[in-house]
């Protein structure tokens, strides 16, 4: 009997004592960008950037060495990024032509292609998480608006934290919001600081989000990529996850996000060359950034304007910071 | 001297008097859906839609044989579309879960992949037209509720004809959502009747066009497919045009539409095997239905649900409507 027990404590041992990365040999990684375009050169704002980013970067590295969730991950990490008003996401987002804020974030489970958005929020502090429980809690992917609101209300303040439309405005973005109305056509560095992240956890499941304010002086109700399935965020554990950035016009007509996985499901081409393939693509024409995580832990984060905020960690010992270039 | 003006003439002749069509030896083809589930069984009802697609059809045919543009005729076709209230889309369309009409659409440009979408609007007649100049208009692609309700102000009546929400409604419209409220979860037939349009024109041009009421009972704000481009609508002259019906959450989060060109482009799928593909796909499991035509001026039109109502034309004299089955 005695012999009995203790097989069965050594048969338990090392998936209680070694953790959920050694007993498996399974790969994490994780990559986020901060938007692309013509970074500021000013030492202060990149400064800072740079250290939102670390940070962000080490707490979803940690979460992901723990054993949590990809999804998880990545909601964390692009909170973390709404909150700072270095980027174009929840605080720090830019101004619509009204001058007011209006947010948009989406959200996507590779294990199950569950997803949600959502598109033009005004009071929602973290849209990303309020996108995760259009996923979670309602049977569509996209909500909008007003709508969107009243779901927020409807998950009362323990879920969703609410502030008023204000509380997101910063110098930075009402100076660009007259600069922008000054300049026809809009140049490309007005859209800069969209964020996300993509990441792949210890069971193999990958996940990607993305938030962001929008292009400065957009029309009202204008919706770009970020909150759309598709275009701005897409994730399949067969294949990759993917998180974009940049005009966001270019990115749903051409379904960028969706389009990497595609090359890799039906062409076979490897991570890093389907995303090449779209930024390098003269039909396209697509002007921003991509980042993505591949089903067996690649990374890769490229962009075909002057800069993009990204960094990435993988449990290969790999963790890097690059506000710019 | 005149021999010389009788071999000008002679030369000209042939473009001048046999038409675009033998001059070029060019193709067209249009194809039309009225949405995808579980018709109805009422005969008045079948008679009503066979009619109304079949005028669609042939006028949609008429324009093309006239060597108008595939754009202008999805437009035309879908207006037709949206004034009869057989279907789920302008006057006619479903009711959301506040007793109102939240109406979508999208159009696509093949050739140019210019496109344009509007979400969630309320007094706008024809959809359809409104996303057509969100296209041509606005350097964005999709606008939605209010927003886009303030564009339509401002393009004024001469361009966009309103009405008053109630205009949308039918008797058929309040019973579904009285039925839909008694029923959870929502059952496939409540969202039938989306319609769209894709036609390749003699100049070899493809466009797409969709328009929605949405879902039955569908959560205020709700956004699904039908507007979203890469979702429910997609052109690309160099490889397909595509329309989708169905539950608009799985079409957004496959990327139906443009999925359908991506297996062309990427897999040298072709345009019927592409769409079987997607329809019989036992981990994206999708419900509803595809239309699309190719470069090449194929036409398919597959469904996974009941029925679909559909129609089909093309320069080789193929000439079908369809209510259902």
């Amino acid at each position: 009997m005695n012999r009995c027990i203790l097989l069965i404590v050594l048969t338990l041992l090392p998936q209680c004592s070694l953790g959920h990365d050694v007993a498996t040999n399974a790969k994490y990684a994780i990559v986020i960008h901060g938007g692309a375009g013509r970074i500021s050169t000013d030492a202060d704002h990149r400064t800072q950037r740079q250290k939102v980013l670390a940070h962000a970067l080490s707490h979803g590295e940690t979460l992901l060495k723990e054993g949590k969730s990809s999804l998880q991950v990545v909601e964390e990490v692009v909170r973390i990024l709404e909150d700072a008003p270095e980027f174009n996401a929840g605080r720090g987002a830019v101004l619509n032509a009204a001058e007011q804020h209006e947010l948009d974030a989406s959200i996507m489970d590779g294990k199950t292609r569950a997803c949600g958005g959502v598109a033009g929020v005004k009071t929602v502090r973290h849209p990303i998480t309020l996108a995760r429980h259009v996923m979670t809690d309602t049977r569509h992917v996209l909500l909008a608006t007003d709508g969107a609101e009243t779901f927020a209300d409807q998950l009362g303040p323990e879920n969703i934290q609410r502030v008023p439309n204000s509380w997101f405005t910063t110098d930075k973005a009402r100076k660009n919001l007259r600069e922008a109305q000054a300049v026809v056509p809009m140049p490309t560095e007005f859209c800069i600081g969209t964020v996300g992240c993509v990441a792949l956890d210890l069971d193999g499941n990958i996940a990607a989000a993305t938030s962001t304010g929008g292009l400065t002086n957009k029309k009202f109700g204008r919706i770009g990529d970020s909150p759309i399935i598709g275009a701005g965020t897409f994730a399949d554990n067969r294949t990759c996850g993917v998180s974009c950035t940049g005009v966001g016009e270019d990115f749903i007509r051409n379904s960028i996000a969706f389009n990497v996985s595609a090359q890799m499901e039906y062409a076979g081409s490897s991570l890093n060359d389907s995303v090449q393939n779209l930024l390098n693509d003269k039909e396209r024409r697509i002007s921003g950034g991509i980042i993505a995580v591949s089903a067996a832990g690649e990374i890769t984060m490229q962009f075909n304007t002057g800069g993009m905020s990204r960094a990435a960690a993988d449990s290969t010992g790999r963790h890097e910071v690059h506000v710019a270039e």
